[in-house]
């Protein structure tokens, strides 16, 4: 531990290694495995390898002898032992040799620290330029097995020599998010401290439903969404909220709120029981708006899509002109989605403006500050997102731009005992009323979850280690590197900025015009000819494997990079490469 | 790498050890963070402990010195590196020393095996009886902070000295779910190769929607889900299915696409475009299927409880009669949700005769298998579950009965197409339709969320690593457990079965009546007496933490225990141990 005071020996042993010189290879042995804290020394032990069959078998065996009592392995006088990683012949072992299995620890440990090796090489490796983003394949090429990495599952067990193998090739020819060249998504990044809270979560594989199973992790999300309350600017003692399993699933959250806050009815009667309702989303808004509107029953067509301006930002006037529309059609507004940070602009909607024309007609206003929200950690940008304290829920997703491993996305609610009152079904044999302890902790009644991943403790840790500061600090390097590619690439020959102006979020969308282009009037010949550039331009990024960036047609716009910066890896160089790698690979289109 | 073949200096290194006796501190440090590969021997370096905190930042900034190249820690020369793990003074180290700090690779390398170092120690403690369940404390009591655990979020960073600390509190005030006397959950154990395969996820930390970046986990996902759907019996070559984040999500697809399927309008018309619709299931069967019900804008009013026998099957005369009912009434009966394995009491619903009655009256059937599915994969146990093959849908927990860490819930589809038709929304941004690779790879327009966590990697490892008779195995002893424990206390002095017959699952319900009931006869006092026994043996079990089972009421039944096995931990001595621990605890009440 690292918190243990060392006795008064470690300094004279500073000078006085001689205890370390075993003279053969048990003693050698011994003293590897032997427990050696109170010389603050920690030795790895080790096997010699071998590679004839038999003589693995022999060693095997010698092994599971010297290591029968797990003394040898583990220090028991102590709380906390230091685990030595031994070379170990896995080839004859399988998982039924792993705890629980008798005198499985050694081996156990053994493994998991095989497996944390590969991990750490990984690690190593993503935050390596050197490294490439990917080593991409087609899919059949997979499928057929690449040098014997076999997906296919079997009736027999496989070696743990062969699962450390698939281990390691499922790494290889998979996608290095972390690395500081990936922009490919809206989540990038490998932080440290998250990846330490999710090894942690798997360790203790619980459920968030109760208190009972999860205090802990259920204590940390309560603080963690009053935190994010307050940082919203809701005033209200007791708000609600809960993560969920990513932002589709926490905007679908918000409309069933707005739908049971205002028809509570619907939650046993059904949407008959309602008049026809519809919700106000802008064109540039997240698709899972419509998703969840048409699978919680309201109908894809019932949620109305406001026009945005050249920006991207919704038009108060035309979600004013829509709500009288719909109104004059007998429909029944209810719910009007502002987006902080849409996917492909990053734009901002105008809150405070979408929030008088919700006040006016009475209607539940929701904003989804999935991509956007991490701006609230950053005195220099939350600015932008005026107003979220008039609305009635939030998504924010700290798997965006807050780093957070994936995945975790919350769904804040102004108002405590809306999701309770809309979910809760009281199964008794997870919810008694007669427990020992405080059941208002119990939050499986308000998720529509049953079992809930615990996505909270990743994040709670990244927040003790950083800071509220230390979010801030990363936050705002992200938009200055975006800030960054703008300026460079704003006049530079052969690109073309999709929008006007300098970015509001990390999000830089542009064109890149191959030299063939860029003598050509604007016919439609040329857009066709543009629209196959960003493709090809992605299908030989993705076939060097040196960095990863998104394109999309949209509206009128034919195929477009949409660069996008989450990554407190990436510098101004990873920018540079990522311009020189498009003219690279783009030049002879 | 297990794989890589030795030199052949490494039998020459058996007999001399001379290279391992450094003579000084210095010399020491060298060999311990050298390169030593090639002599097949790996050591640990180490930094002397000290408590004066001027000392301690002065060996900081010598550790920092000597380690200022990676090349120290990392041997280069070789494909993956073994990591040595050093005692490091973390207490002036702070998150934002890691990677991707210059010269983080070091710090970010000890902190990881120091965490590791904690993990370990954590899964040997689960498996040794000797360790408590839990340390049971009071909500206002963590919240207060015990023993200096802060919940608490800051503005200012943490040391990582304390981050360890507050990941060692983590684990210590929560709940081994992994320990072989947890029975609280149909979710126990803690699978060594499932947990491998859970940090590689994280590491990895990518995301389900496209082949782009997470090629090798989307065709795992195929295989997988082929796979069980074979072991379902569904002989087409096409079906369909997604891994949801829960068995109550998974409910949730299988009613969206019944209603798809008859009522394809819905998705863009809303419920008002489909007459009064109708869902059957028992009322034993999960809660999940109101809540979805009402969430998805039936109303919970409109999902239907069918009778169930006094084992807890549904009985199939009350299904057809309610069906009538409906129909008489102009309701439109669409979807009936059959039980394999019901929470409480696990039984298995009669799904050939269920399905008949769908057929006659062309309902869609699902089987809720999210307990009951593993099952399917033991021989002597897959006819409980005869006629599934004969679902339209199937939702199948591996994260219950096959001991697959949380969460890892599969909805299965015999017919390809449905789930993609009511999902998808097109989204240009994601789900280019002009990318290289062969885009039917890409799952997420199928899904309602739209990032989605990698749950499989965990699965398909086990599976890689046990084979299917391994699974078989692990199911088979739980079972025999349940037998075993119901032989036990079938004809026990103060124990009294609520169900009669042997168990079908590995549910066995019973009350416990301490001496002081057992003379009483059946009245409402007595009724109202025992009601009280098991929360207050639940109680005293949670405050000395040796084990842990649940209780509940259930329909007129007065509370009593709910025992599951599934994990391959528990021995025939677990369940010995938790029948006295009952007696020992209840003996006074």
């Amino acid at each position: 531990m690292a918190s243990s005071s060392p006795s008064s020996s470690d300094t004279n042993q500073d000078t006085n290694p001689i205890n370390l010189r075993p003279t053969t290879y048990d003693t050698w042995c011994g003293v590897a495995h032997g427990c050696t804290k109170k010389l603050g020394l920690k030795i790895s032990g080790f096997l010699q390898r071998n590679n004839s069959l038999d003589d693995k078998g022999r060693i095997v065996s010698s092994f599971k002898e010297r290591h029968a009592s797990k003394n040898l392995l583990v220090c028991e006088n102590i709380e906390d032992s230091r685990f030595r990683h031994a070379e170990t012949d896995f080839s004859n072992l399988f998982a039924r040799d792993l705890l629980p299995a008798k005198n499985g620890e050694e081996f156990t440990m053994q493994f998991l620290l095989e497996v944390v090796d590969i991990l750490l090489n990984y690690v190593r490796k993503t935050f390596d330029r050197s490294t490439k983003v990917l080593d991409f394949h087609h899919p059949h090429q997979l499928l057929e097995g690449i040098e014997g990495f076999n997906l296919e599952l079997s009736d027999n067990p496989e070696s743990l020599e062969q699962i450390l193998v698939d281990c390691r090739d499922t790494l290889k020819y998979g996608v290095r998010t972390g690395h500081p060249r990936f922009f490919n998504q809206l989540s990038t990044g490998l932080d440290i401290i998250g990846l330490a809270g999710e090894w942690l979560t798997s360790t203790a594989n619980t459920n968030m439903f109760t208190y009972e199973i999860a205090p802990v992790f259920v204590l940390m999300e309560q603080i963690t969404l009053r935190k994010m309350r307050e940082i919203i600017g809701w005033t209200e003692k007791d708000g609600d909220g809960i993560f969920s399993p990513g932002g589709a699933i926490s905007n679908m959250y918000s409309i069933m709120a707005a739908r049971y806050k205002y028809f509570p009815e619907v939650k046993t009667k059904g949407m008959a029981a309602a008049p026809r309702l519809v919700l106000f989303t802008s064109e540039n808004s997240h698709y899972s708006i419509k998703k969840t509107g048409a699978a919680l029953g309201f109908g894809s067509e019932n949620v109305i899509l406001v026009k945005s301006d050249e920006r991207g930002k919704l038009i108060p006037a035309d979600l004013e002109a829509k709500i009288l529309e719909a109104k004059q059609k007998g429909y029944v507004p209810l719910y009007v989605n502002a987006t902080a940070g849409t996917t492909v602009y990053g734009a901002f909607d105008p809150i405070s403006e979408i929030a008088d024309i919700c006040e006016k007609y009475n209607l539940w206003l929701h904003v989804d500050a999935a991509w956007g929200g991490g701006l609230l950690m950053s005195r220099r940008h939350q600015h932008k997102l005026n107003g979220i304290e008039r609305a009635n829920s939030v998504t924010w997703n700290p798997h965006k731009m807050m780093g957070v491993l994936l995945q975790c996305s919350a769904i804040l609610l102004r108002e405590k005992g809306i999701l309770q009152g809309c979910n809760q079904m009281c199964a008794g044999y997870l919810f008694q009323q007669d427990k020992q302890y405080d059941i208002s902790y119990d939050t499986g009644d308000k998720a529509i979850q049953c079992g809930r991943h615990v996505d909270i403790f990743k994040f709670w840790l990244m927040w003790k280690a950083k800071g509220t500061v230390g979010f801030e600090a990363q936050i705002n390097k992200c938009l200055e590197l975006a800030d960054y590619l703008y300026s460079k690439i704003y006049n530079r020959d052969g690109f073309e900025m999709v929008l006007k102006g300098e970015p509001e979020h990390t999000n830089v969308c542009f064109w890149y015009i191959p030299p063939s282009l860029r003598g050509m009037p604007n016919s439609e010949e040329r857009q066709e000819k543009l629209h196959r550039v960003a493709p090809k331009i992605k299908a030989l990024m993705m076939e060097s494997g040196t960095t990863m960036v998104g394109y999309q047609p949209h509206g009128d716009k034919v195929n477009f990079f949409r660069m996008v910066i989450s990554n407190p890896a990436a510098t101004k160089s990873d920018i540079d490469f990522l311009v020189e790698e498009i003219e690279r690979l783009g030049q002879e289109l």
